[in-house]
């Protein structure tokens, strides 16, 4: 007997799956998952480029049946779909799943929600498919990790549409049969490039990831093929994208070895490596009494990728959110790092920029990834350093249930939701128990 | 003074194109490119592929401003341009630009069409965006052949998709600036696997391909932007696909070296290599008074490709089409190798099947790439042999005006426009003086 094919065991284990059977903490994480992807979406919802997506889409749409998070009106699912994946994932502070840096809800809840919104199907349906759905996002990417990434695919993109397939192809109750299909017309609809991450091109690709995933598991649905070794074939997607695949990290361990509940969610809308730096910045500030202008100067270490990734000059929203200077500059002076914290205003700053003139970015390899040690010189000439090995939202030290809804309701407040927040946190944390999704997606219309 | 970017020196070319500048020979191959895909896609109208795609994308169409070939609708541009695509390209018996094997019509001519008849624009402005949607598609698939087909892309999707954007833009008269942004947005949305092709999710590929050309452009119209070096830059498309680009190939000799003027057309329904083998069966058949009781056994000899292409066993009509023995089956003892006879009923015939059993292949390295030599042998013992070089519908050997209307109007009878065959024809040689391609839409419909 033959090992099945990546689709086929993937398939069969998302068809199988029975959502009363699964442990109450991995159903807990998918209403997180879906409390954090919303809040992303609804935060967002007056930036322009979610207003583009939503103009250029609007033609190109059907009957009307899906909500279209925080802007008042409704598109086909497959619009609805595209125009919300780009909303949540817009500023990447939405969900991540770190051994992929995949935000898997984004191509994967939107075509989730809208196809249940528009079947009139439960809570527990959309919130089983839409972890099925991370699930599969996460093993695919898994398979091809960290090769893929770095050859240039936006991973997020190019994995998540296998995820927005699964989902899809689970919410409409395919046959395990279809749902392999599914996923195999998914691989030839995979896209999204690294290149292209500083511009709104990426939105595209995300948006699309959702969209496409949805139209895979309708075209699986009316019958159409793909080769059952689209995934691991020797002409198919993971060579031509450059990757021998790792089989057993797809589709081994399915039911025991869970992605799903690797997902992680972010406290600050900043790249996910300075959350360390922030939270050690945070800690600094309390233990100085909150009195920035004791401060003549700071160091801050870490691993290579974190100066890679951060030591930067700050000219736009896109450089601040990926700036060891920046970071250190509002967590210090303000307390905070919120959204707002890292938008124009603060980039244009005149007291920020001075202080971020005083930050300096210093290798320690010996930290590991993700780390940071923020030490300060203080004008009495003493210091004062903490290191933080594991940031706030890590796995090993995970957002509560609480956080997640603080998170959320500044979220809400951003796009105009704020008088909903506790009905829309309400409805989403006793989301199983609704047969409809129809009053929750009314409070976030 | 560094070059342009590809997007940048593509997008200049483009956006500065005159059509009354162009040659007439390179006019009027567009005109021919348009009349052999509105063929191939009128043939197929009646296919269930072509029908499911149609029922499928139907919920998701807009205002339905967009001409669906032979079906009797219209949907939104990017529904129709979705399904049109697919059915142009069905059989692969759309035009062929060999250096790459890029069908480049199939994506390309699709949602320009869509668009201009939705903007009421005129039957030149159409030909023209065509045409040089068609250079780009294969300029830049071009610049990674053979490595990128060879790794698993099916490259009339990957490549397509940046005609596709470049078609549209110019037929929505975007500036030069606008258009680069349209090819980097396409990057991020370049997919379509080798591994699918003989599955339907080729189909979902090659739709996409179209859908989101057009996608790239409006977006590009709405303000956003993609990276400069979204083809070539060292985390972006060629490279991601797992090539080294060839600049040069793509961006240079603009406006000197057409790669739309080695756009060809085939003949037949089948495997490009196959071509030589049937041109040769049809001459042997004359040279035997069309009696092909007098043949004991036939001898196919080619090179490598040929052989490890078409010495199969005939199942179905997709390995009718790469089958070596059924083309010269069919063209020795039927005297035809049209549409009809690649279908079932000659798959399934009991003669053309202990026909195919007398058919031998036998390797010749010396032949060229598409060339054959075919050997009859007789039953008075006598041989006949034929050698084609450059078969019909070659570079060296086009189908001249009168072959393709011919096989246009062979399209039409089978898509059930038999009776508009004349008219269309007319419609499409002078389309470029057609103020609007309303009339030629009326007639496809």
């Amino acid at each position: 007997m033959t090992a099945p094919t990546v689709c086929a065991a993937l398939a069969d284990f998302v068809a199988a799956s029975r959502w009363a059977d699964l442990p109450a903490t991995l159903r807990h994480n998918a209403r997180r998952a879906l409390l954090n992807h919303l809040g992303c979406a609804i935060g967002v919802a007056r930036d322009p480029a979610v207003r583009t997506a939503l103009a250029v889409m609007r033609p190109f749409s059907g009957a009307a049946t899906a909500t279209v998070v925080a802007q008042g009106l409704r598109l086909d699912p497959m619009a609805a779909s595209f125009v919300n994946a780009i909303a949540s994932n817009l500023l990447d502070y939405d969900d991540t799943h770190l051994a992929t840096v995949i935000h898997p809800a984004a191509p994967v809840a939107p075509p989730v929600l809208a196809l249940a919104e528009q079947r009139g199907l439960s809570g527990a349906a959309a919130l089983h498919a839409v972890l099925l759905g991370i699930e599969v996002a996460c093993r695919v990417g898994l398979g091809v990790s960290p090769g893929h990434y770095a050859r240039g695919w936006h991973i997020t993109a190019s994995a998540g549409v296998f995820g927005a397939a699964a989902g899809c192809a689970r919410l409409l109750g395919l046959t395990a049969a279809q749902t392999a299909q599914a996923l195999g017309i998914a691989a030839s609809q995979s896209s999204g490039l690294v290149e292209n991450l500083p511009t709104a091109a990426k939105n595209v690709a995300v948006g699309n990831a959702a969209r496409n995933g949805m139209l895979a598991a309708l075209f699986a649905e009316a019958g159409y093929e793909a080769a059952p070794t689209a995934i691991e074939g020797p002409l198919g997607w993971a060579r031509a994208m450059g990757d021998v695949p790792d089989v057993g990290a797809m589709a081994g361990e399915l039911g025991t070895r869970w992605e799903a509940a690797r997902n992680t969610y972010k406290p600050y809308p900043a790249g996910i490596v300075f959350h360390a730096v922030i939270d050690a910045c945070l800690e600094l500030r309390e233990a100085i009494g909150g009195d920035a202008a004791r401060i003549e100067g700071v160091t801050v270490a870490g691993d290579a990728l974190l100066l890679a990734r951060g030591d930067r000059v700050v000219r736009n929203e896109r450089d601040a959110r990926v700036s060891i200077h920046h970071a250190a500059a509002i967590a210090l002076t303000l307390g905070r790092a919120g959204v707002a914290e890292f938008e124009m205003p603060a980039v244009d700053d005149a007291a920020l920029a001075r202080f971020r003139g005083r930050v300096v970015a210093q290798l320690d390899a010996s930290l590991p990834r993700g780390a940071a040690r923020v030490t300060l010189r203080l004008a009495d000439g003493s210091e004062q350093l903490r290191t933080v090995i594991a940031p706030r939202g890590s796995l090993e030290v995970p957002l509560s249930d609480a956080e997640l809804a603080a998170k959320f309701r500044s979220n809400a407040a951003l796009g105009g939701l704020e008088e909903r927040s506790d009905a829309l946190v309400a409805a989403l944390w006793s989301l199983d128990e609704a047969p409809s999704l129809l009053p929750l997606m009314r409070l976030l219309a």
